[in-house]
């Protein structure tokens, strides 16, 4: 199942009813900056292939006093998978055309051995699928790490301890849909770009805090991949906190002083308590507790810090904070804001920050959102390589 | 003067012709994915109009042998002017439509006052413009700062201690030539992507040392210019050197430690020597000066984390280190790869780092690249918003 025209002209004309529901073709060709010649050209054939509809002549009759026949996609043409994969759980739903969410369903992962996460992933896709519905045009597979969605490989995932694993080769094997994988965060980062905070604007990140700190960075439009699989590392740049190890060896990362676990790991050691959790760590801070309460206030800092980098360098439209972590949010978010608008240099500082919690079910529409750009702008799947 | 076609089709076939110098009709249709008909249609006004000519029927007769007419741009059908506005000195050059110098020439600056920063471009236009020759498209001039070339405005230039000031349109009054303004760093990045160590990649990061340290960041063919005007900020990215007080205010900036000045300064501080320069600083790192050989050691250092930092967010293909700043580039270059490498998140640190002297007149021609990409690529003088 592919569009019947893969022109950039038809791909971008249904990428621009994709973003802005049903339109005119006057309004697409002022969209698109296509003439209305091409915009004809472009939606004949998704028009007679049932990609998109005519909203105004439905039932056969045009609709009384509208000033020209709207174009609409048919968001029951396809549908898509996606699956977030994490530490204990397994996250998946079903979306139309669109990426709305059709159904949701979560699974437990007992293992993180290849084959039963893969096993799992199988099981879940079935229990997604409906018996009977649009064919499944292709499932997205999400996960933290270094993933190489051209290749289809996992280069390295730490919270998995995967090397080298050929994950959309097996998905793909195990379920029987056409699978892409991609990191979880530039999936998340592609829905938001598509249909959520940062749809219509030029530029944004997203930046995501809990277990790791990782970013999305979303520039005209596309999802910046890093010409060797690797981008949006901004939990392992160095702001200076150099007391503390990262799990990657260096000292001075963000992650050291502003992941949970660094966090849990310091309000251990100003409490003494050697069995605090992230949940006692967060009731200590909102309790008052000095010590604790410095410690989320030097995860803040480091958290401005590396936004500040980030908007130093790329100059983003907006600033999108989400993850996990933003449920302690209150804690740090006083010094985050105060430290970036110190550090960001100049006009940096009127990038705005938003704040923005992504349930996991979110997560998982990033895979199909990831899924759906393989129908509507391949292209776009394409590393940025010559 | 315009390209008589400014449909984006004609644009990119005159922007692959360009690039890649002479070609046929058949490789410009592979390498821009248009068809055959679009080719022709993008082609005949600008053979008409006089931007391209067919080699293959020069003296009108088909070269014997030659498969297919090549066709080519014709690069003295128009000329571009850049000036590049330093400290203490104006460095322009003339262009033809290739970006190809022809004249180059220089200007003492003896006040950094607008009205006789805009004089002194003003005469040197006039040097550079040759009495008989093609008719000036634009001229483009470049400088250090904050500089908003949609508005042609420089919202803050510290080097000559300039706000708000409408740069644009007054050189375009004293000179009467269609101005367009940019920050230098930016517009070498142009110039390199066009024509430079950039070309044929899909991003890099070209990054310069000296007085100042900045960054122009190229992806997709794009130099990434910010929603609100700043990026590429790399020399106050906050790498921990906390010790010493940037010149924005902030402490730990990479500038604080590895600009001249700081370097000079912390070298005055280790000799003693409260007169000592730049160059004498090189001399005793050469000489083997433990102490001053620390502080270049140092400089090597924050330059390896802040290029880790953009290696790490937007994963480029190369960096290219260049700046009046290589020239002692030997006594920091270990320090800076040790440090790159280390601190590069995974397969981050497969990127190319290359050193590549620029003198100043390649910065001047940078300018005239800008200029040229009004012409060639209006779309790309637009900023990134919607
Ligand atoms: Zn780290
Ligand atoms: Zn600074």
């Amino acid at each position: 199942m592919e569009l019947p025209n893969q022109a950039p002209a038809a791909s971008l004309v249904f990428q621009t009813m994709l973003a802005h529901g049903p339109l005119s073709r006057a309004e697409i060709g002022r969209r698109t900056g296509l003439s209305s010649g091409a915009v004809t050209k472009a939606t004949s054939p998704l028009l007679d292939d049932g990609w998109i509809a005519e909203l105004g002549r439905r039932g056969g009759e045009p609709v009384a006093g509208r000033p020209a026949t709207l174009v609409a996609v048919r968001p029951e043409r396809a549908s898509f998978l996606g699956v977030k994969i994490t530490e204990d759980e397994l996250f998946g739903v079903l979306t139309d055309l669109t990426a709305r969410p059709l159904t949701t369903r979560r699974a437990a992962l007992d293992s993180r051995d290849v084959g039963s996460v893969v096993s799992a992933i199988a099981r879940l896709v079935k229990r997604l699928v409906p018996a009977q519905g649009p064919e499944i045009h292709s499932l997205g597979v999400t996960l933290s790490g270094d993933v190489d969605r051209c290749t289809g490989a996992v280069h390295h995932s730490p919270f998995l301890n995967w090397h080298g694993v050929e994950l959309a080769h097996l998905v793909e094997r195990a379920t029987g849909v056409r699978t892409v994988i991609e990191n979880d965060v530039r999936a998340l980062t592609a829905a938001e770009q598509w249909f959520g905070a940062g749809a219509g604007i030029s530029s944004f990140v997203l930046v995501t805090i809990g277990a790791g700190i990782g970013c999305g960075i979303s520039l005209d439009g596309r999802v910046v991949s890093g010409a060797h699989g690797v981008s949006g590392e901004i939990g392992h740049l160095p702001v200076g906190a150099v007391d503390r190890i990262c799990t990657c060896g260096n000292a001075g990362c963000v992650e050291a002083v502003a992941s949970t676990q660094a966090i849990v790991e310091q309000a251990r050691q100003v409490t003494g308590d050697t069995a605090l959790t992230m949940e006692d760590a967060v009731q200590f801070g909102h309790d008052g507790h000095e010590g604790v309460r410095a410690v989320f206030a030097r995860a803040g800092h480091a958290i401005g810090l590396a936004i500040a980098s980030v908007a130093n360098l790329v100059g983003p439209e907006r600033i999108i904070i989400s993850g996990e972590g933003v449920a302690s949010y209150d804690l740090f978010e006083e010094q985050t804001r105060q430290t970036f608008v110190r550090q960001a240099f100049g006009a940096a500082a009127d990038c705005e920050l938003i704040v923005r919690p992504l349930p996991f079910e979110e997560w998982a529409r990033g895979g199909a959102a990831v899924a759906a750009q393989t129908l509507v702008a391949p292209d776009r799947t394409r590393r940025a390589t010559t």
